[in-house]
Formats: structure tokens, C-alpha cells, sequence
């Protein structure tokens, strides 16, 4: 089995109800991450980092994801992202040329709310990883699942498509 | 993206509670793969066959799922399956030597009952052969996705081990 | 058996996801209510106003109400209303003396989200109604149940108490 | 408020999927109570006994339940009670004449697989019960509230009726 690291950045992935405000706020624990792999009897490294809304990721941010990145000794790894800007941080790391095997992947519905969405966009990108070991940088969305340059979000209509 | 058929053939995956009789029966429309493909943005076809716990499954079953897989033009074949005998269709299906890439997955509790275990093992299976382009046949339970011959069920547990 | 008529006014009760924005929207076609009572065999009328946060509703939002609980020839009425100002209106109706049996309930976090909630608040309603037959404006939310004077929001803690 | 005793029985209510043996078994524990009351902000008393399907209740069982009613000094008790000897267990209390407030219900599908039924089915006798103070024995299932003798379960329907 391939070892992966995944990375937990926040975004609508991991966004839980807070009936104090009537919010939508980001889990920085992760429990959505842990609650879908709880079942699995495989290695899985789990960090958790950054805790944002991808529109809300600065430049600093994405420094710290390529760091995170490095600093670990993992080949494959999965990025959990918020979906607005998951194409430009795919570009930003595609051209950090880490000579590593990259999917970002997320959710257009919070855990909390579609388990099922959630969890599909995450083992599709699993899975392909399991089986994809070739450097570059992946997404998976929605049932796509390709190299990060020829899967696009079509805001207005909120789905991925090729 | 890769063309997947997903041949339903029944197992714990499809169980639907009956509340006249009490029991857990299995839904042979496959409601269950409806519902987690119906977020996706790519061509899946879905056909259900057999609609059978894997302990029931018998010889002609066997026979009527490699025809089945015989007479479709897809080289990448998903099969949901009960759990207690896949490793034995499985090696049935190698055994045919069918010159396609399959994977076999399902479920330790139903979709109905726990909807991210049956999503997480179905999609492990759909991303791993969308990268995953070698004949062959494959397991994807519980975070382990690989060939056939290298994932166990351990029943007194309840649980896939490599 | 007591003849019931809901008023679903809004509130956090019916929010539900919209993935094109990223936020939580008052379904103002009720369907929370219709899937709770989809399994009842009995006779319930539901009739959606408004649509509204409880924070956002006017005077003539308010009159809407009364007017809509003086049309209908009902003596039992559920009120399903935003917990903000919950109290403002229970106030509102038992100084409009309508001579019936009227009780407000909501919920802390959408039924989309936690169904167990809302449906424990509705329904501790509905079987206060069936038993209840003076007159009066009552709130039930979160396991208490009384006239609408003695049940108060505490909004720093998010919750009801007596 | 009125102070409540919950006793938990089984049945149908109460039953977990065990992935071991594939069956639906009764939960002893009383999970589904404890998760349903935990947003409560009221006073609740629980027990477990007995822990069976109504179809396997013995006169002891029977017994045990009476002595346990009599043994606490609440005067308004809810039972959780398998569905298909629902009615016998209220006749059977009913003729025990004891001069208190006592609801039975239950749910046709377990909460671990319809939380909405179960719940309602439950809040609808929590409701009921604060609103009425009449010493007698009731029943609460489907949107269905009322004396124990005025509801009846549809077998072949799988539902109770007037």
C-alpha cells in the first residue's frame, strides 16, 4: 500500500454549524477527516493547517503549504482545500516542481451537512493515489479526477467540470 | 476520464430495513450508487445484476457476472459485492482471465445505516482505476486498495486486512 | 385525536445549503416539515408564510401572522418560527387574545443539519397540543414545554432555559 | 416542567447494525434515548431493563416492568417498547391500576437507521405527557397520541392506526 499524507487546509470541507452565531465556521480539528478514515485499516497521516476559506488564502499561506510539504518525507499526498481557489494553489505547487505526487481535492457541500460528497471527493482522490505514481498535481471533484490543468470550477453553476 | 461500468450485484452495500418484517433486505435498484454517483460530473453506467447476499451467491451467478462483464465493451469494471465471498469471486473472475481491469468492493454496513463507509469503499475503487490502467482484479475495502490476492477478510473481526 | 394546523414562518429550522454562495437559506417550501410528517397517519395542515429569520421580521410580518391564525378555523396551531425573536412574537400573539391554543417552536441548528433537534422540538409540541386544550401561547424547544412567559433564550449560551 | 422517568425495554427503537453477524440487535445501553435527550435542558431520569423485542416479552419481563414503575416515585413515565406487543404491555399495565400517567411508544425502523421516526415518536409522548396530567396508560406512535385502547398496529401494513 502507498503511504499518504494528508493535508488539511480547511475550506467547505470541514465547515460545522455554530448555533451561537448561526455561522458556517471552519473545523481546524479536522473531526470530518478522522470520522471518514476512522474505518480504514491503512496508515494514514493526518496535519492540520492553515484552518481557512480558500478566498481567504494569502500568499503566506500557500508558503506555508509548500513548506508543510517538504518538510514532510511523504511521496503522495492529499491537500483538503476550499474549492474557490483550489485550481490557483494546483498551479502555485505545480510549479514548485516538488517532484511529488499531489491531489487536491474538497467539497462544494460541508461534511456536517453531505457526508456522502465529502467523503466520495476524498477516497476518488485516495484511491487514484493508491494507484498513480507519477510526480504531478491532481484534483478530484465531483467524479473527475485528472491532472490539476484540465479540471475547472464553474462558479456560477458551483460544480467541476473538464 | 476513464469509462466505468458499475455492475451492482447486490451483498451487505444495497441492505435496506423493511419495517414490515424487520429485516434488512436488499434494494436490487441500487438506490444506494444512485444516490453517491448522482453528485458526479462524468459518464458512469450502472447496470444490477443477481441482487444476492455473497453467501448465496451460486455457480451460475458466477457465470452470469462474467458474461455480463464479458459482453459490455468497458475495460474498467467496478463489481459491489457482498463481502464473505468476493475473494472467491475474485479469484473466479482472474481465473477468466478477462484482459480488463476490475475492482471489487462493498460494504461491512449498509449505505442505508452508515453512508460513509459503502462511499469511501466505492470510491476508493473509482479513483484507484481511473489511474490504474493494467488487466487485473482488485479489492478496495477500508482504505485498502489493491490486487485481489493480497486483501483478506478476517470475519471474527469484521474487518479487510493486508 | 386533536386537529392540528402548522405555520412554518421560517427560521433557522428550515435553512438549508445553497452551494452557489456558500450560504445557509430559508427553505420557504417547507420541506423539513413535510419529511417529519411524512411517516405521521394523521391529519396535519401546513401552510408556509413568510419565510423569514425571526431577526428579520417587521410589524406587517407579525400581522401576517395573526391575520393567518384568525382565517383559519383551527384551535390548535403549531408555529414554526427563528429563535431569536421567538418570544417577541408569543408576546405578540397572546396580547392579540385569539381565544386559541398556540404554541412557537424552532430550532438551534437547521434540520438539514441536525434533524434530531428540530424534530424533537416539533414534535414535543405536537404531543403538548394533543394534550392541551386551554387556550394560551406556549414554546417548546429543547425539552421544555410550558407557557411562553416562563421559557427564555439565552443568546450568549445558545440555548433555552426556564 | 413535569419530571419524567424514560424506561427503556428494546425494541425496534434500540437496534444496532452489528457488521460481525450482519444482524440488527438491541442496543442494552440505550444510546438512541441519551443521543436524542442530550440537547434537552430538562430533567430526564432513564433506566434499561429487560433489552428484547416485543415478540420475545415473558410474563416475568411483564413483571419486571411493573415492579420497576411501582419502584420509582415519578408519576409520569414514558416506556420505549418494542411495537408488534405493544398493545398487550399497556392492557397489562392498564389492569394494574396504578394510579399514574404512563406512555408507551417505539419506533417501526431503528433510530440508527430513521432518527426522524424514532424521535418524533418519542418527543410526541414527552409533549404529551407535560400536558397531561390524568392518571391512565397511552400510546404515541406515527403522529398518533391518545388512551392505549383507542390505537392499533396494522400488521400486514406495517403501521399503527385510529
Amino acid at each position: 500500500m502507498t503511504e499518504v499524507l494528508i493535508i488539511n487546509t480547511g475550506g467547505t470541507f470541514n465547515k460545522v454549524y455554530n448555533p451561537i452565531n448561526g455561522l458556517l465556521e471552519i473545523d481546524t480539528q479536522g473531526d470530518a477527516l478522522r470520522s471518514i478514515t476512522s474505518k480504514w485499516h491503512c496508515e494514514i497521516e493526518i496535519i492540520d493547517i492553515i484552518g481557512k476559506d480558500s478566498l481567504d488564502l494569502s500568499n503566506h499561506d500557500r508558503l506555508e503549504l509548500l513548506a508543510t510539504i517538504s518538510q514532510f518525507n511523504f511521496h503522495h499526498i492529499i491537500i483538503v482545500h476550499g474549492t474557490d481557489t483550489m485550481d490557483i494553489t494546483a498551479e502555485y505547487l505545480n510549479e514548485g516542481d516538488l517532484k511529488k505526487c499531489i491531489i487536491l481535492t474538497g467539497a462544494m457541500v460541508p461534511y456536517s451537512i453531505d457526508p456522502v460528497e465529502a467523503t466520495a471527493n476524498l477516497c476518488s482522490a485516495y484511491g487514484y493515489m493508491n494507484a498513480m505514481h507519477k510526480e504531478g498535481v491532481y484534483i478530484s471533484m465531483n467524479g473527475l479526477v485528472d491532472s490539476y490543468d484540465k479540471i475547472k470550477k464553474d462558479r456560477s453553476k458551483g460544480k467541476f467540470t473538464l
